[in-house]
């Protein structure tokens, strides 16, 4: 198993701590899960890790990381609409899934520190994992993120380093520290072990419902989710289990919608954007590093493209909260957005939406 | 089904909206659960209703509410140590348990509004399953309480009243309010169909572990949880799937334990006692109303009591944390409990702990 430059090609060894090719493209991970078998799963493990044998983690090391992530429930919010509830988690968002396969990962390789940035979940469960697996943990948060994220973080036993600026400048700052350092970069953007976290979501649909939904919404802001439900996907039916795609409805905020312009205008990579403040702060990504690849895989999967209005996000979480469904406002945009694509599509039934973060993530 | 007076045995059909018996006794629901067999477990659901087929309640009603709360994690936390990962949970904590069995119950007599008392997670809980059930809802909640646990009930459209004075002060507005205009009591220490919610959390360990562990830790404040344990051990037990009780350690807090003093004295009665304030918020209980048949079941069982000092929090709290478990501090308590138990008793091996509430939803 061996990683592979996104750009041009190079291959080394997945015990490497290099975050990224010499050249600068992002690593893909040489990775080829044996054909999804229903009777491979294993029933007795009640996490995502039933799925380890289609997993690139073994034992001990999955076993002695997991908190017992994943398996989230599918329900119904009405006749056209099933939510998974992928905050039931143990830091209370989707990047749990990630960041335990990563730990599990960095376990096995021996990893003794890890650095990340972020302003959110994935700082969070990234810090919680290193904490369960003993690998020490520094955090690199901007200057504005919440006392109560930070003490989140830094409960762990994580350092949090606050960082003036912006947050694109917090992740410089990171990754010179891991030039410099040579530390671990467990970051959810640049390492391909968070994607085969992130598969699993859409492994464990398939097992609850026994079948793929037709509409498949998904959030992008650095594509942590949509590439781990596309992977699967492929998987899925590369190993003849569904016979053909579902749509899939990548979400993007209308504030910053890189991803949003250049497949409407037919464009390969992001499109320059100069994103306004949103509450969808978990999506507002100017720049996504992997978004050639998020582009090209939509091309080849049909994939359709819709924005949150910001206006609508408000509502929505209020919708939802009225239903007993407290989530955080990058959540409740993915219902907007999902509103917003029955008006330009008309009526959208057997859609799939997650419920990424819990309200109480959310800043008030 | 009939609900029996647990003082002088009066009976009255379940469908009523008597809060308790006229005479001022609490109900207890004349319920048998056919015997427990693995073969009635429906493995398709993937909530707490897979166990319906030993639940008061049926379909549509728990189809409707099900948030899919339940099937919580059992992780490792030691050679000793299971944790069960209650608070990944819909509202993130145990209480949804309790509130999506009641809330079917609701729906199926036909109920139209309930009200609760409750400064803490069952007022989130009961007000979210309402919401889902479509059931309107009011929350009685004692000055103090925090703007965020607040803004989480109003969230779900319920009405929240902030009550002058005590949270006893609080439950007495609430039961006025019952007795005057005959709205119902959706309360988890009054109303019987809470304790069949709770009884879940160990039918779960049961499948997940395939067992029952030695030591089952469980919290004790009104006793929700407690006596949802204890009446699914005497099912198992009954049903002749467990051969004996495993030795259930029942926790206080230091700061207000009259269970803890009652059990001591050999009384069975609660302790009158004079409450301090205390981290464990949650379990800091001075006058539990079903507190006779807790000690009543604690000596039938061999149930030992133990308190967690309150010192201790903190720093159990801080040691979950840098094992990647944030929970709140009346969590973080039973663990406190759980290395006091040690100390009175010696090493206690193969010692199940519930996680009850998430780190967030703690004031700070």
């Amino acid at each position: 198993m061996n990683y592979v430059c996104s750009r041009c090609g190079r291959t080394e060894p997945v015990n490497t701590a290099l975050p990224c090719c010499p050249c600068g493209g992002l690593w893909d991970l040489d990775y080829a899960a044996p054909a999804y078998d229903a009777a491979a799963v294993d029933p007795g493990e009640w996490s995502l890790f039933r799925y380890h044998r289609f997993l690139p983690v073994s034992e001990p090391d999955w076993r002695a990381v997991t908190m017992g992530e994943g398996l989230t429930p599918v329900i119904r919010l009405d006749e056209d609409v099933l939510l998974k509830m992928d905050y039931c988690m143990p830091t209370l968002s989707f990047k749990d899934r990630g960041a335990a396969v990563l730990m599990a990962h960095c376990r096995a390789i021996g990893v003794k520190k890890v650095v990340q940035d972020s302003s959110g979940n994935a700082g969070n469960a990234v810090a919680a994992y290193a904490a369960r697996a003993g690998i020490a943990c520094e955090i690199f948060v901007p200057e504005g993120t919440s006392a109560q994220k930070i003490n989140m973080i830094r409960g762990t036993g994580a350092v949090c380093t606050v960082v003036p600026g912006s947050r694109d400048h917090c992740a410089e700052v990171c990754r010179e520290k891991v030039a410099r350092e040579g530390v671990y970069y467990a970051n959810h953007v640049y390492n391909p072990f968070f994607y085969e976290g992130t598969k699993t979501y859409l492994y464990e649909v398939f097992e609850q419902l026994g079948r793929i939904p037709a509409n498949i919404l998904v959030p992008v802001g650095n594509g942590t989710l949509f590439l781990g439900v596309l992977y699967a996907l492929e998987h899925l039916q590369a190993s003849g289990v569904i016979d053909r795609f579902p749509q899939v409805i990548a979400v993007q905020s209308e504030r910053c919608a890189p991803l949003y312009a250049a497949w409407q205008d037919g464009q390969n990579a992001p499109a320059s954007v100069s994103p306004a403040p949103t509450m969808a702060e978990g999506i507002a990504i100017g720049k996504p590093a992997r978004g050639e690849k998020i582009l090209a895989l939509a091309k080849k999967h049909g994939v359709r493209f819709v924005c949150a209005p910001e206006e609508a996000i408000l509502p929505a979480r209020e919708f939802l909260a009225k239903r007993g469904i407290y989530c955080e406002h990058t959540t409740a945009a993915n219902y907007s957005a999902y509103l917003e694509y029955c008006r330009i599509y008309g009526k959208t039934p057997d859609c799939l939406i997650p419920m990424c973060g819990a309200g109480l993530k959310s800043e008030h």
